[in-house]
């Protein structure tokens, strides 16, 4: 089974506390790195996981509140130091560009790679990165300022071959591709061995939807629908839900309604408030809505 | 005595790196906090060593390579959101506060507390904050854009009471103040209490210098002459020091030379470069030419 998996870098909102660090989120698909939202500490929080931060080479940035971007301009900086040449690839909101050129210009940096940027859509669903193996949109979410979360779909997995038959037959290697994409096998005197004979079916394909920072909105919810792992930020306990609303972000219970209505699989919490020190009951709300609710927690891998 | 200390939260140079941050530190003169430098993560090493941001008033900042400011923005925005009320005085270079502007632009941060911009010279020395007890001068340093150092003077000190006289002469304790300024004490008979006599001479007023980021340099030796504390960067071992004056950083060996020249009663090390895991050397290499070096380490304080 190919990787695909979730390292959480930093879980806070606003203020750091508690030793826990602003967002920022390392998705592992099949050892290709992509970082999500890039808070200031991420370039030690990287080191500090043993992540080298030129195996990165796709940034999605959901907004430009600091605590979800803070810790770019340091990490491009950084990246240029260590000798990067592979292109780099930022998606976020447009004023981000204006953002990095700024400090770049006094600083007197000229980075040595290509910085590609991606200017994400705050005002529908957009395919941003697309691969055979990999999909990334990126979708409307409701806050104070644009903002957009960002879904990973998994390409259609390859079939299994049924090793002991192919063995059986006799079926030569070079037709195992062909097979496992679900193209019969026809020897030279023409016999077919069916495709769906020799091969199981692949496993279902995996998917990753990341929704902080927001408001509670029927408006995303057909981007994260039935989706494996959904990390969805729950900055409140509910008894905080007024000011959730008014401060556009999300309690554990409505994450955890969120995660029942949209079939997801699994529900992981984050983007806790600084009046939290402990998040026991932050998970206890979520699971008695959706009992496969995990706490995220920096440092620690969770799989899709 | 009052307190005089130097705080170190971060003195790694350019690239994060063996869990050293970059270069931020906090200044106590009288339990009056002053932060010099802000690299990425200073909020949270902050909070890390138990110190309440919204204790410092002054923010001096050297110069606008990412190592020594990116923090600031967080810890501005952070000690808004924790409510702070008093007015904020950064002093840096000019385009510091148009950054500032821009990243409050983008994420619609309206700040509820004043913040008050002073632009630094980087041509020539300046006060740039003074009171009855202490001076800071910024000064010009030599690196690769506009820095500046800064130098923190003492006020002339007080003199002490002798306490066993004051009593003996029965002096009303409304003179005390007078006294420890020089002024004679004439009793109602027209006696004369010198008072030079009945005080013991002043404590010498202390000094501290900060110079981070430069190249060895006689512009800034007049600035720094005489420090009891010298800060002085020392990114590199003296092998290096083709590379230190094309990067426009000093050698360890330079620093302590330097410390010895203006005649400084301690040095302090900082600004390591990445490739240093351990900083034994640099500091073996500085004790050759003045024994009285000490590396800078993360959280501990430093006496003046």
């Amino acid at each position: 089974m190919l990787r695909f998996e979730v390292l959480i870098l930093g879980n806070s909102s606003a203020t750091p506390m508690f030793e826990r660090h602003p967002t920022s989120q390392v998705i592992n698909y099949n050892e290709q790195l992509f970082l999500i939202d890039c808070g200031e500490g991420t370039q030690m929080q990287l080191s500090r996981y043993g992540i080298k931060s030129n195996r990165i080479d796709h940034i999605f940035i959901s907004h430009l509140h600091g605590d979800h971007y803070l810790g770019l301009v340091g990490l491009v900086s950084s990246m240029h130091l260590v000798g990067r040449k592979a292109d780099l690839h930022i998606y976020g909101p447009a004023p981000l560009q204006e953002i990095l050129e700024l400090h770049f210009k006094y600083s007197e940096t000229v980075i040595r790679y290509n910085i590609i940027f991606h200017v994400t859509n705050p005002d529908r669903e957009e395919v941003i990165y697309e691969t055979r193996m990999l999909t990334v949109r990126s979708f409307p979410l409701i806050h104070r300022i644009s903002c957009t979360g960002f879904r990973f779909d998994e390409g259609k997995r390859a079939a299994t071959l049924k090793a002991d038959l192919v063995e059986r037959y006799n079926i030569p290697k070079v037709y195992f591709a062909a097979l496992k994409k679900g193209i019969d096998y026809v020897d030279p005197q023409g016999k077919v061995f069916k495709a769906e004979e020799l091969t199981l079916p692949p496993p279902a394909s995996r998917s990753y939807a990341y929704c902080s920072d927001t408001v509670r909105h029927p408006i995303y919810l057909s981007s994260i629908q039935g989706v494996d792992l959904l990390y969805h930020e729950s900055t409140f306990l509910h008894e905080m839900v007024d000011r959730a609303k008014e401060t556009f972000h999300t309690t554990s219970l409505e994450a955890a309604e969120i995660a029942k209505e949209v079939g997801a699989k699994k529900l992981l919490l984050g983007h806790y408030s600084a009046r939290y020190r402990t998040l026991q009951p932050l998970l206890d709300e979520a699971r008695t809505i959706f009992p496969e609710t995990e706490l995220s927690v920096e440092g620690k891998w969770f799989l899709v």
